[in-house]
């Protein structure tokens, strides 16, 4: 049974008010709140077991330590990974998807070489790819979505040629919800020799995520999303790629041996690990994410989709409002424009006087809104905490909002 | 009046004990411990002000993002740079030097560039280096230390040639405690068109940093050591060398404009800070520097000083234990190591026994090892919060190991 309750009350900020309401955070897609147990955890490790990892023998220090190391194994479990060495441990996916284009990608890839992307991926899954293509005339080509939202997995694998050297797609769109079957696009692809990147930064927030089944060479995630703290993160990574890496971050723990004439790395996954890493953000991450399979990913999963359901049932009695991405089996990630003058970032400023957040702007995707010809959003992002409650305050103050600007 | 004992009470940590002893920690080293408020501004984030920054219009986005863009003028004063559009917020030093090996160094180097650094770098500032050696054909050429681990400033800037492209150097040596006289490097090297990037990671925590009396091109520092969170950082970038480089790591906010076909990026220093930042772990840097600043940096160094004295006039009593690391104005940093069968972790080993924290090993400064022909040290190395009392259990619980491995 899904307490939405109890779960609020785990969650300190959800008590706050804004603008001297109760605040309703639906800004999710951008980062979401912490529950206690990872506030405490953080304090806990500050003010009673710090010190920094690996390279100490005291006690503190191997306390510290055994915290750290010991997230690599909850971060495989959680996506069901086959084992804790094939997990980078960093400060999201940002991180990710630059060490996988540094260190894999601009190595192997020449002028003419191409790089598939949806035309829905977030920056993060896209300016690194940019750099391929000005610093070394990598071809970047885009796959669109209907006018539903949707990614055709055959339309990604028909994009592919014998110049194809890399797929890099989201598992779920940030701004439309979309969810994408990464799973046929990996094995159609792997068919056809080519390896595939998947931006999992929303994916792993609101669905089970299980890598032995979709069997990626690469899968992204960003703790800050995953109601961990800010600054952790982690990217799996296929065995044989982690083989073909050459390191991205240098400095210390990524060596086992550093000389005047030389350096002998360290081995995977620890040779891409470099200095001191985000200690307490990752003891923080390993945290929240026994927190989220506590609850169990099948019921956040189902909680949200009810209130993506009523959402959408809400949404569709305002005739004025227009929603981007209507996949029936999208996440509660809901993007919107108003008919009238309300431009995007006024509706938000309105919304947030009702102490309702959410976000307005291009949401880190270009490319996407150049495809739907809007200049810019409100996205409206829910959580494993959201209420049918928070929906309706939330369509209050859209109404609001209309007739102010109508 | 430096008052050492309210200070410790103001690191709820220092209160704990370590195998049934009080935690002596000179580990500050490796990381520095972190002061009530630095975790309760922490915890106050998480709890009452938490959401991403930059791209909400939202209360609690627009509270965070105010939060955390303070701490670039925070930093600036720390260091004294001329303007806080000079401060690239990171992860810490391994990835600013990183930021500069690739965005700067790389595409401006071929081969037989040369980069010079002195013998006794941290691998954060070896590493990078050697990246663009093994990749690019740059030769390293090492400047070696005196003796007494001085490193005359001179011999620096005799190793420049027509071919020097950079000059990369600590300020202070993590393992032998030398101050370098940096503004003479830097005086000198830029009357020859050299560029120099200065590791500031232990300098900054130790003593007064005058940028504008230094005048580096690049000087990084690193939060955890800084008694600030883990995962915080920044590197002062000149304004010319930073209109030189190129972005390093790709994805959200460094960008401008994202399209299929191109990026345009975001004005410096936002151009070289990707996608979500540490957004905590940076706000509780600024709280940490703003706590040192309050407790004065001259007196912070004084405390220290008073603390190497007392710490050379005990260790010089023992006479079957080696220091390295003998200049005169040194830092508060002890490595050693002991005539007989103790090898340097057996000896901390023992210490930790007595509750006193230090760290053994190569201390992530290989090429000064070998200089040294030892292969391993112990390493006592000192805060703002130790004392003379710590420094008389640290000489008995040698004495203990002393008299087991003799």
């Amino acid at each position: 049974m899904y307490d939405v309750e109890k779960i609020r009350g785990d969650f300190p900020i959800l008590h706050r008010e804004v603008n001297g309401k109760p605040l309703i955070y639906l800004d999710n897609g951008a980062s979401a709140q912490k529950p206690q147990v990872v506030i405490d955890a953080i304090t806990n490790a500050y003010a009673h077991e710090y010190a920094n990892v690996h390279r100490g023998l005291h006690y503190l220090s191997n306390v510290a330590t055994e915290k750290y190391e010991s997230v690599r194994g909850v971060i495989a479990r959680f996506l069901n990974a086959a084992s804790e060495d094939e997990i980078v441990l960093n400060s999201g996916t940002t991180e990710g998807i630059n060490m996988v284009a540094y260190g894999w990608a601009m190595p192997r890839m020449q002028a003419g070489d191409e790089i598939i992307l949806s035309v829905m991926e977030h920056h993060a899954n896209i300016v690194p790819w940019h750099f391929l293509r000005e610093r070394q005339g990598v071809v970047l080509k885009w796959v669109d979505v209907d006018s539903t939202g949707a990614l055709d997995p055959q339309a990604v694998i028909d994009a592919i040629t014998p110049k194809t050297k890399l797929i890099a797609v989201t598992h779920l769109s940030n701004v439309l919800g979309t969810r994408v079957d990464v799973k046929t696009i990996c094995t159609e692809a792997h068919a056809r020799g080519v390896p595939v990147l998947i931006d999992g930064s929303q994916a792993a927030v609101h669905q089970p995520v299980d890598l032995r089944d979709i069997d990626p060479d690469f899968y992204a995630i960003t703790g800050h999303k995953l109601y961990g703290p800010s600054g952790s993160g982690a990217i799996y990574c296929k065995p044989e790629r982690m083989a073909e890496m050459q390191p991205f971050i240098g400095g210390g723990d990524m060596i086992k041996e550093v000389s005047k004439d030389g350096v002998i790395y360290n081995d995977p996954p620890m040779k891409f690990e470099a200095g001191t890493p985000g200690i307490v953000q990752t003891i923080g991450l390993g945290v929240a994410l026994e927190y989220m399979m506590g609850l169990g990913m099948q019921n956040i999963a189902a909680h949200e989709d009810t209130l993506r359901d009523y959402t959408v049932e809400r949404l569709a009695g305002l005739n004025w409002l227009q929603v981007q991405g209507t996949t029936p089996d999208k996440s509660a990630i809901f993007s919107f424009t108003m008919d009238g003058a309300g431009h995007a970032h006024d509706i938000s400023t309105i919304l947030d006087k009702k102490g309702v957040a959410v976000r307005a702007g291009q949401h880190c995707v270009g490319p996407l809104m150049e495809h739907m010809g809007i200049p810019a959003s409100c996205r409206a992002s829910f959580g494993l905490y959201n209420t049918k409650a928070e929906v309706d305050v939330l369509v209050e103050a859209l109404e609001l909002a209309h007739d102010l600007f109508a």
